[in-house]
C-alpha cells in the first residue's frame, strides 16, 4: 500500500469521499459496540464460578492457623492469602498484606495515608508546599486522577519500548525533593503492554531520590496476564523488590498487585507488598483504620486458587479467551491500516489493551467520528494526566469485553475513521 | 447486705483477708477467662451459615437491575443492598452507599477524607490549625482511636441516662468553630447501652454548630441489637436523618451501620446514610477511590436476609443466644455486689456490652487484679479518649464470646477483684 502522505491530493480526496460513503453507510445501521472497557468478559468471569462455593459450609471457614474467618480480626489478612498473593508478586508472605477488593483503593489509601501521616515518619504530604508525582505516558487514567485528586502536580515521562525515559526519572528524582512518587505499571503497561527491560528495573532499584519520602508506586496489575502459554512468548519482568534490596534501597517500592482479573473483578482479593519497614508503617495506620478485611474472601481465593500454580492455570483458560479478541483488532488493522504510515499500534503478548497511536492531533477526532458511528472508545486524551495529550495521538483499544464478531466490525469502524481523519489532516496540511 | 462504706474498719480488714484468700486460689488455680471482647460467638456466627452458599452459581451473581456483580462497577452498591441497609437505618435506598465488610473503615474514611478534602467544599481540615470532636464518655475506644490519629483535640462529655449532656453539646458546638464532629453511637451505646431519649435526638436534630462542616458521626452499630424479642422490652431510637430533615438541618449528620453482629463480623456489609448533598460530595470521592466494593457479598446479604424483616428474624436468633450471658452477669453481680454500694451496672436491653462503674479510682487496681486471676478485661480507661479516664472508674464488660458457665466463673472473680479493689480503697481514705 502507497502511504497516504506520498499519494497526491487528488487521489486522496477521491479516497475520502468513497470512505466518508462507506463510514455514512454504517453511522445508518445504528450500530453499537464498546471498545473502552478494561475489564473481563462474562465468559472470562464464569472460569471462576468455582470460587463463589470454594468456602460453603461453617467447617470451612477457618484459616489454617486457627483463625475464624467469619469474625474479626487480621488487620493484614490471613497469612495464606498473603502467601498466594507474594508468591504471584515475588514477596514474601510477611511482607504482603491483603485488603478487600480492589488495588485501586489499596493505592489511593496510600496516597491519602502519606498526605495525612506522611510516609515513615516523614512530614505528611498535606503540610508540604508542593507535591509532585512522574507519570509514564501514555498511562492508566485512574492513577493519575489520583493524584490529580490530591492537588499532586504531575509531570509527563515519555515511555519507550524498554519503560519510562529513565534518563528523565532519574534526573527529576535525584534532583527535585518534591518529587515523592512515580506511578507505574511495569508489566503488560496500560495501555501499550509494554514491559520494563531488566536494565530499567535496575534503573529503578538505584535511583538515588533527593527525598526520602520517594516511593515507586509499581501496580502490578498484569503480572501473570500472558495472551500466550508459550513461555517464549511471554514477558518477564525482574523482580523489583529484590532489585531494591540488592541496590540497599528496600524501602523505596510499594508493589500492588489484585485479583481483579484472575476471579472477578468486583470481588477479587487485592494485596501490597514492601519492606518490613513500609509494612510495619502501614500495618500501624491500619490498627486505626480497620478490624480486618474480608477474610473468608480471601480463604475463598486460596481454597479455589490453591497455590500460586493455581493461578497460572487459571491464566491460561483467561488468555485461551483473549487472545482471539487481540488477534482479530490487530489483523484488522494490518489489513485496513498497514503500510498507509497514519499510525502506529503495538502487538501486546499480555495485558488488556492494544495501544494505537494516530497521526499528531487526530485522535480526538477519530474517537469522536467513532462514537458518531455506534463505536464507543475510551475517551481521547484520557491516558496523560489532566486529560491532556499533547500530540492528541493517543488511543487505547480495549478488546476483552466484545466477540471477535463484534471486534470484527468494530474494528472496520475505527480503521475507516483513523483513514478520514487521517486524510483530512494530510489535505489541511496541503491547503 | 450492709454498704462496705458503713462497716468498721476491723471488718472490712477481716473480709479482705477472706476475699484475699479466696482471691489466691482461684489465682492458683491458672484459669483462663476473657471477657473484653466485644465480638459475636462462634455460635452467633454459625446463624449465618446460609449466607455462605446465598451465592453458589453464576446465575446467582446478578442483580435485579442486570448488574454482574462478579464485574467491576457500581462504587455506590447495588440498589438492592442500599435498600436493605436503608430500611435497617430507616433512611432511603438513594441516600444510602453501601461499601465493604466494616463501618469503621467509612468511618475513618469519613474523618480521613475530610482532612484532605474537606466536608462539601468547606476547608481541609488538614489546612486548619485545629480541629476538635465531642466525645460522649465513656464511649468506644475505636471512634476515639480515630480521631487520635488525625490529631483532633477531643473534648469529653459526660454521658447521662438520656444520653451526652446536650446543654454542654449545643454550648460547645454552638460556639466554636474548630468543633466538626461528635461521636455517637445513639442505641444501646458502647459500652453503656444508652439508647438516646427522643428530646436528646432532638436536640441533635436541632443543633446551631458554628462550623458549616459540623457533621453528626452518628453510629448506629447496634440499631437492631435488642436482648428481648418483646418490642415493650426494645429501646426506640427516633430517626435522626428525618428529625434533621425537620429542622432544617438535613446535611449535618452522617449515620453508620454494618451487618458486622448481625451476619458475620469479618464478612459482612457496612453502610453510610447521608443527605443527598453529602452523598454527592462522598460519590465524587467515591469515584476517585476505587471501582467499586464486593458486590459479590452484597448481593449475598440481600439474598440471605430478602428484606428488613429477615434481618429482623435474625436478631432473635442472636438475642436467644446473647441474653443468658448477660443475665448471668448481671446475677451475678446483682449477687455479689448488690447493697455493698460499691459500684453500679446497667443492664441494657441491647448492645454487646454492660459497664460497671467501680468506686473512683478503682477501675485499673481491678481490671489488673482479675487479669492476675486469669481475667482479661478491657483495659481500664479505654472508653475515654487518650485512654484517660479521670475517674478511674470504667470497666467494659464483654459477655458475648463466653458461655453462660464461664461467665459464672469469670463474674466470680470479678466481683471478687471489685470487692477487694474497694475494700483497699476504703481502709486507704480512714488510714
Amino acid at each position: 500500500m502507497t502511504p497516504y502522505a506520498q499519494r497526491s491530493t487528488e487521489e486522496l480526496k477521491a479516497l475520502k469521499d468513497q470512505l466518508e460513503k462507506k463510514y455514512n453507510e454504517i453511522k445508518a445501521q445504528g450500530l453499537s459496540f464498546n471498545m473502552s472497557r478494561g475489564k473481563p468478559s462474562p465468559a472470562q468471569l464464569d472460569i471462576s464460578e468455582g470460587l463463589l462455593s470454594a468456602v460453603s459450609t461453617t467447617e470451612d471457614c477457618f484459616a489454617a492457623d486457627g483463625t475464624d474467618c467469619r469474625n474479626y480480626g487480621e488487620p493484614v489478612g490471613i497469612y495464606e492469602a498473603r502467601k498466594l498473593m507474594g508468591d504471584m508478586m515475588g514477596i514474601p508472605a510477611e511482607n504482603v498484606i491483603v485488603y478487600g477488593n480492589a488495588s485501586l483503593q489499596i493505592m489511593f489509601d496510600t496516597v491519602a495515608r502519606s498526605f495525612t501521616h506522611g510516609v515513615c515518619g516523614s512530614t505528611p504530604w498535606c503540610k508540604l508546599d508542593k507535591v509532585k508525582f512522574l507519570c509514564p505516558v501514555p498511562g492508566y487514567d485512574r492513577h493519575f486522577a489520583v493524584t490529580e485528586f490530591f492537588g499532586v502536580e504531575m509531570i509527563n515521562v515519555p515511555m519507550t519500548p524498554e519503560g519510562p525515559d529513565m534518563d528523565m526519572v532519574e534526573k527529576l528524582v535525584s534532583e527535585d525533593e518534591a518529587v515523592k512518587g512515580i506511578w507505574c505499571v511495569p508489566k503488560y503497561s496500560n495501555p501499550q503492554g509494554i514491559t520494563y527491560s531488566d536494565e530499567t528495573v535496575r534503573r529503578f532499584a538505584n535511583l538515588k531520590p533527593a527525598a526520602e519520602d520517594f516511593r515507586i508506586f509499581w501496580d502490578n496489575a498484569y503480572v501473570v496476564h500472558h495472551l500466550y502459554d508459550d513461555e517464549s512468548k511471554q514477558d518477564q519482568l525482574l523482580n523489583i523488590f529484590e532489585e531494591c534490596e540488592k541496590a540497599g534501597n528496600p524501602d523505596m517500592v510499594y508493589e500492588f498487585a489484585s485479583t481483579s482479573k484472575i476471579s472477578f473483578a468486583g470481588a477479587g482479593i487485592a494485596a501490597v507488598g514492601a519492606s518490613k519497614k513500609n509494612i510495619d508503617f502501614i500495618k500501624k495506620y491500619l490498627g486505626f483504620q480497620t478490624i480486618g478485611h474480608d477474610k473468608l474472601n480471601q480463604l475463598r481465593h486460596v481454597k479455589f486458587f490453591k497455590d500460586f500454580n493455581g493461578i497460572k492455570e487459571q491464566m491460561k483458560k483467561h488468555a485461551a479467551l483473549l487472545r482471539p479478541n487481540f488477534e482479530t483488532v490487530e489483523n484488522a488493522l494490518e489489513r485496513d491500516l498497514g503500510g498507509l504510515e497514519i499510525g502506529s499500534w503495538d502487538m501486546p503478548r499480555g495485558g488488556y489493551f492494544i495501544h494505537f497511536e494516530s497521526l499528531n492531533g487526530c485522535a480526538n477526532e477519530i474517537v469522536k467520528m467513532a462514537k458518531e458511528a455506534g463505536l464507543v472508545m475510551t475517551e481521547a486524551g484520557a491516558t496523560y494526566p489532566y486529560h491532556k495529550d499533547p500530540n492528541d495521538s493517543s488511543i487505547r483499544i480495549a478488546p476483552s469485553m466484545s466477540t471477535p464478531q463484534e471486534l470484527e466490525k468494530a474494528s472496520e469502524i475505527f480503521t475507516l475513521c483513523v483513514r478520514i481523519a487521517s486524510i483530512n489532516k494530510l489535505l489541511a496540511e496541503r491547503a
